[in-house]
């Protein structure tokens, strides 16, 4: 096996983020399930942002702000994903090649606008998603560039992947990729209703084609169908080579063969989440590609993961690097 | 003279602000004076865009800013800008209309694109502007409705109107709409380099044309060209009816004929000061329109200010109805 040019390379859908402060009364109104992401149309897209208050935009999509933060920490990231060739989709390529992010992926001429994430954040923090995927439908098998994959030490895809149709065969060949070239491929389950909608494909996946899993506790309950996390956890340690699995303030627990790391979370003033499991992943996967312990791994992401809640948004403000353990 | 429909009518450049952090590096890399604005065209953008780190973008412009503190304080706000037909123009047209700011002007299609304002802020909080005018260099004329002017309390303009050729015939329309509706026409000087390119025309408008002044310590003595803030308050009472002069940390001073108010300044922790002189306009007209005393509409500004520069971004996060007296 050849030295890899990359650490990671990520694979999701490439999104720009609305952000907006709302009220649970404005959540139920547009029935939306407090903490999720839902799927919605251009025109359910158009409606609820004419119904939202002022927001702010920013780059966004669960593995490529991954991508910004293990860049952010010093890790050679790549990442694939489609935007459309408008504004946003200008924005979203600047954001993340701005951070040194290498984002070959060619932009969707005269097709579908560049996908948007309205997020309302109520006062608790906690942050609502509308995802309306635009030019994400078209990244397809011939966006994964085997080479790339080949030259990436660890592929890190998005379980949001599998809800544009053709993304799944795109993750299929990447993972394939990955292993025919003896690498290492990673999964982040996303979220509990997408885990619902692609659960017999995700236990696949989990089982045969992923060697190292990020889950929060309602994604890998909803994937076991389990009651208990603990059920669930014994469940992922049997299933998969290494497990990550975040319990928000309760922190994390890694889970690899016999071996049991639990990780505290990071006192942090949680100000919106949107970006902490992302991050989490981020600063995991950079310890894990430069050699660190599992313990080590585990306080990375954990870092990560309190300084992208501790203001909007979910890419880092600070310095990263700053805030590590030695 | 009727009942008025709004307090005001913000007339001002509409833009959509990128903000990212910088060093004192990068500005002097890229030959900008620190807490200015200046224009550079599309070529200059796009490449100093490249150059900068990742961004937030959201809903800026002097006056319309200002326009939407005034409307989050409850004023009746209308606002005249140009956007053009794109992603950034409905950015901009959502977030002014989503605090409840009346918006009639027409975006322009297939011209220019909306435009954007780069905005590098330092560690010290201080903010240094880079726009990009596009959609704005076809404000004109006749985008003033001379009947929506005389329906408003007061027509709020921005100096950096002066910038764009035909906007300074619609600010003149404004103006002279105003007045002869009985109206008061508030002007802030927006930029000491801007009131450089322009001294001559403000000096005029400010003697002949203008009820209500706003600057701060390097406009006015700009305008005036004086050495002391002193001698430029002293011209600043002597030839305009009512003048609000900030001094950042060292609050306000605000003249009418002979009449002095010394307001202090809010204490705030300074994130990013980007707006905190459109925010204390804002205040202050609102209270202005509200019957209240110059002392309380100079502490309405400073609260608003203060408000402003705790945060990155040029509209308030904070419901301001509650932070204001009594």
């Amino acid at each position: 096996m050849t030295h890899a040019t990359y650490d990671i390379l990520g694979i999701g859908n490439a999104i720009v983020d609305v952000v907006a402060r709302a009220d649970e009364a404005f959540l139920s109104r547009h029935d939306m399930h407090k903490g999720s992401m839902q799927l919605i149309g251009a025109a359910a897209a158009d409606a609820l942002y004419a119904a939202m208050p002022p927001g702010i935009e920013s780059s966004g999509g669960s593995v490529a702000n991954s991508c910004a933060v293990a860049a952010g920490l010093g890790a050679r990231v790549a990442y694939i994903g489609k935007v459309a060739n408008d504004q946003l989709g200008g924005v979203f390529r600047h954001d993340i090649e701005a951070v040194g992010v290498h984002f070959p992926t060619m932009a969707l001429i005269g097709g579908a606008p560049t996908a948007r994430c309205l997020i309302l954040v109520t006062p608790d923090g906690q942050r609502t998603m509308n995802t309306f995927l635009g030019a994400c439908i078209t990244l397809c098998e011939a966006d994964v560039d085997p080479v790339l994959v080949a030259a990436s030490e660890i592929t890190y895809l998005e379980g949001y992947l599998y809800d544009p149709p053709e993304a799944q065969a795109a993750f299929k060949k990447a993972a394939a990729a990955a292993h025919a070239a003896g690498r290492q491929v990673a999964l982040s389950l996303s979220d509990a209703f997408c885990v619902n909608r692609h659960r017999a494909a995700f236990l696949d996946l989990v089982a045969n084609h992923v060697d190292i899993l990020f889950a929060n506790e309602a994604e890998i309950t909803a994937l076991y169908e389990c009651n208990t996390f603990e059920e669930a956890a014994k469940a992922a340690r049997h299933d998969v080579g290494l497990a990550a699995l975040t319990r928000s303030e309760a922190g994390s627990l890694i889970l690899r063969g016999t071996e049991t790391v639990a990780v505290t979370a990071e006192t942090a003033r949680v100000v919106d989440t949107t970006g902490a499991g992302d991050a989490y992943a981020a600063g995991f996967l950079t310890g894990l590609t430069a050699g660190k312990s599992l313990e080590i791994c585990g306080r990375m992401g954990s870092i990560a993961a309190a300084e992208v809640i501790g203001h909007y948004g979910a890419r880092p403000e600070a310095d990263l690097r700053k805030l590590m353990p030695g």
